[in-house]
């Protein structure tokens, strides 16, 4: 007989009862498969990730505010302490002001015909559905807002979401509304959201039409690239362990794990890795897209210290399902962190990065080689 | 602005809280995609399924009791009146005895290596580990037990299920557990168990070979397929809903569905299909599986009563994650239903199938076509 | 540096020019991911699969011969020598007959409405379309020769598909068409083809159904298992490597692959597994079905010789894409085999396997343990 | 008997035979499902989008250059006039630099282990192959280029990457290599190629680091998002068809379709969306991923014409195989396109867009509405 024993624990969950709440059945009856992943990535974020002082960083991708789940899940995590930044696609902040802004959103259906709906003036993102004019009123806040003058600058996409943030705050405040929106919430504490393609999305698209009339707001690219180098930086350095909490992959997985590649690769400073890296997402390796490249992968980049290696999880499985169950286990299992409050901490963190990269040597050699 | 309101509910969840239960965080923070696809699920099941008499039938395809989920999910959904009859792939029913048997599963890793482990006598189902042992000892039981007299004959599965639960039952007392088994549970509360490829597990492995020596045992594959169609036409006939849960796909999907057709197109007898679809899957309706085969397909063949339509939902995520959920969520909303105790009811609703074939006109009509 | 260009080839195609073969667009352009993979499923069966007189059984799963690919690859396969004993879904075979019977199907579209379909009496499998009368026809067709006095017995499904792809070999001759049809073709080049569940298609319910009126017909499942098991067996003893080629996965996989079990655990003969192993799939092994278990997972079983690891291939695309490219491959490159005629020698196959059986002493330990 | 014959092509394909060219396999053999899809894909492409001066822009996510695609498909259907604008993630575009630099990347495993690599100092993307200083060398490649004086601006990506194209050229003429490289290729033909997420990838980093020294580069996100637009409405406005030909999907995906919502929502200019739409992925409707969404979605926002709805594909396969099919058959069935090199027409067709928002009145309304 094997020393199966020794190494893991006996497989036999009680029996599922009447009125069990969601940590007690997560730790009960997820024992094996995806059910199994989403049980360890419960416990990775709440026993490693948010252990001690982490920072942890969030990417978003797929219609999560669409689903409600930034109202549901991503701004209580917030408000926990329990995430540090974020990287989001456009589209879920351009859908998030639709709840900051009481804009109607509806449970609709997959099954609709879209040439009906065309015609009757309804959006369809999959089964959720709103009229035509939620896209027209949320286009003219956006462009109504960016006419400020305290927009009319070239800014990275955390000071441009922090500065929306706050008007939709106020909005949320004079409509006598809370708990509304990511972008508000963010705002109010203090967690920098980046997006790494800018122009891609209904906001994007509004500042660039501006820019055509007599709009100066610019996106920094590059300030984006090297400030959110500049967290996981800070906090490495500073003896902390940094965490990727991914949800689907796209260009945001990617923009947070690059990070480690930038601080080694092109800024030449001595680096191991993120520590602990929590993915939920229906992309396979094969397939071609980063979405679905393993930790391991990530391991051979730079990415992923590969002492940590342990410390990963991808659970195959639907945001929509994954996110509020880890959710609702790690604020029954944790007790709310002390805020980082990062995005107040921002010239700090980029001059610590800066003085780094220029005492490695790396940044004397550029185009010294072949 | 378009009528949305009046049809479709307004998209708004409320923030997770700490402490939620299961039924609660379903109802209020599944809203879209797979994740709202979910919370139907729940609903159909617990509001339209198991209403009114209704009978239903559940499909076990993947490795469901491997994952420990015959003990957590499937044994308290059959004790709660919830489940009426199963159709499950023989690894199921092979798998289950282990847990009948009191025998030692673990909940390992995905990332062994696979030859290392057979040097080491160690068995893999993905992440589920146990001894070489544990196949050889639970051969050794269906072998020791199919050598009884009431087995020497030709029978179907659900007598043959029915028959190795009792020892499974018998074993269960000797050795003081309880409330371990699938094959037990069904046993006791009179759940038929059928499976559509008999020869296709340990279990057929060993009843083949033990076709070599002496036995007599043999499946009586058409009686299955006849006794699952009287199953159904007898909840029809009486006036009552005909529900099918299918977790995963694969031949079982099939052997459960096709009920219908045996029905109406083989045996003549009128008919509208089956009422409510459920299905849990990873499998997609294009790439040729019948697993992936959506309700909309199975309208088109008889399978399915068009007006139901609306009543199927197919929630794309895995079973170890969708069954405990749906199970906690039905467990907390239904009370416990009165027992149909099919199983003690096979001749007489075979009786009312043949009957019904043979003044159809149908069974008079062989060959004389073309 | 490293040593990668000692170990690997550059990866460095050619550019795609006009009118290219499919063989040397595969080797030219099939490079990584699923595109290399079915590249190196190409190559491993075409030059070690089919190598020295190595015998390869294929399984069918998912809608293969209504997709058209039984007339358009798996006959000129098993034509071909490369494809000696199959083991099918009995839906693939129900819809071969409709090719071998001339019945109309039609390349339609997924997006028809399927209340009207079944309105219309038209049959929808994903994109296919016939007539409800194809159904009712073939169905007859089934009952009529199952009527024969051949058919009075109790028989494996080998010997059952043989009798029926005589039938239909007759027919194609009546109607003057062929190399129509799977089972037409394995009746005239001695393939056998087994099915995991008789009781799981049209075929079966019409057997199930005259079970019912006067019919004798019963299928021998434990023979099933058996034979299988002696093709394997007879392969490996005589020197010869098994391969396993599976379309899909589902019961026929694991069919397929139990025959090593079936020789080493159940009948304890000492054996390694099979050789090679070839997928084509979009089933994952996180998801928990067989049908996305792994050739490692395989390995632990015993069901996969370890050694061989190398020579597995799972390729994670439509069937309906990777199989008419291999077809095309494999006719390419290499020279068609002598057939083996395995359905010839069916009982000699049987008898040095229940030989193997009585001497490993395993046969005598019935009942023994625990 | 239905009427299926007069609306639908008979399903029953010819045998596959030795030698067949890779057009003739797809038109015979690729009947349904996702076989099915990838032969309308090669139709559409062929006999719609690339007919009559229709514009065509591609999409590139996943790792398609690092598989060797940029070689063998996307720079000859360049060069044929097939694409005339694309959109990419960096990620190509940087891995496509060592083909162009004459690095050596390998065809490897999947299969490997991180750790060793990471060591050794070898990356891996899935299962290709690289020593590290492949990517030191190419950052100092891209450093060294960028620090040029006419990289010393704000300028937008289909720019930036022209110019960088421009020095691969050369370098490949330096070398003595051709045909290596899609920015090269783009360079020599004018196809404007723009990334929807300039930070993100190597390229990125190393101009976000040159930032910090005394770089002037900064991406002009505006100006992508309205020359994108532009192209769109010059092919529209002159009465020509535009189509999107997407692999993968991600944010290039969405970039590329939200021109037409650019046009009309934020614009206000009267569009009716793309005509064509063909895309390769396996991402699917219900995850909540843009990747995953239907033309029919597209049509509710306007992205797609509602009457041009038959004219979408999507076929669910991986783009390493299903680009190399394609790329094959339209060579075979359709003469080279006289090129448009559009982007020499760069400020005309941004002066036509910016003329019709103006006159649109929408540019006006700023601000205006809540």
């Amino acid at each position: 007989m094997s020393s199966l024993n020794k190494k893991f624990p006996r497989l036999l969950p009680e029996p599922i009862k009447k009125g069990m709440k969601v940590s007690d059945l997560i730790d009960t009856a997820f024992k094996a498969y995806n059910g199994g992943r989403l049980a360890e990535a419960c416990r990775l974020f709440t026993e490693k990730m948010i252990a001690r002082e982490g920072t942890v960083g969030m990417s978003l991708t797929g219609a999560l505010t669409p689903a409600g789940l930034g109202r549901a899940a991503i701004a209580p995590l917030m408000k926990a302490g329990f995430v540090d930044w974020i990287i989001s696609t456009g589209a879920n902040l351009y859908h998030d002001l639709h709840f900051g802004l009481d804009m109607h959103l509806y449970a609709g259906s997959p099954f609709l015909n879209d040439v009906d709906l065309r015609r009757d003036g309804v959006i369809r993102i999959y089964d959720v559905l709103f009229d035509y004019d939620v896209l027209l009123d949320t286009d003219a806040f956006v462009r109504n807002v960016i006419q400020g003058p305290e927009f009319q600058k070239t800014m990275a996409t955390d000071e441009f979401h922090h500065l929306l943030g706050k008007y939709v705050y106020l909005r949320e405040k004079k409509l006598g509304i809370k708990e509304t929106s990511v972008l508000s919430t963010a705002y109010q504490y203090g967690v920098p959201i980046f997006t790494s393609s800018p122009g891609d999305s209904s906001i994007g698209m509004n500042v660039a039409a501006m820019a055509l009339r007599d709009s100066k707001l610019l996106i920094d690219v590059n300030r984006d690239v090297n400030q959110t180098a500049a967290i996981v930086y800070a906090a490495k350095s500073g003896g902390n362990t940094s965490s990727v909490f991914i949800l689907g992959g796209g260009s945001p997985k990617n923009f947070m794990l690059q990070t480690e590649p930038q601080i080694q690769e092109v800024m030449g400073i001595e680096e191991r890795g993120h520590d602990y890296f929590l993915q939920c997402t229906d992309a396979r390796p094969d397939t071609g897209g980063l979405s679905g490249a393993t930790p391991g992968e990530a391991v051979s980049w730079g990415k992923i210290d590969p002492d940590q290696l342990p410390g990963t999880v991808i659970c195959y499985t639907d945001s929509t399902i994954g996110l509020p169950l880890l959710t609702a286990y790690v604020l029954a299992r944790h007790a709310p962190r002390k805020l980082k409050r990062l995005y107040d901490r921002r010239p700090e963190l980029m001059e610590r990065l800066k003085k780094a990269y220029y005492t490695s040597g790396r940044a004397a050699e550029v185009g010294s080689k072949r």
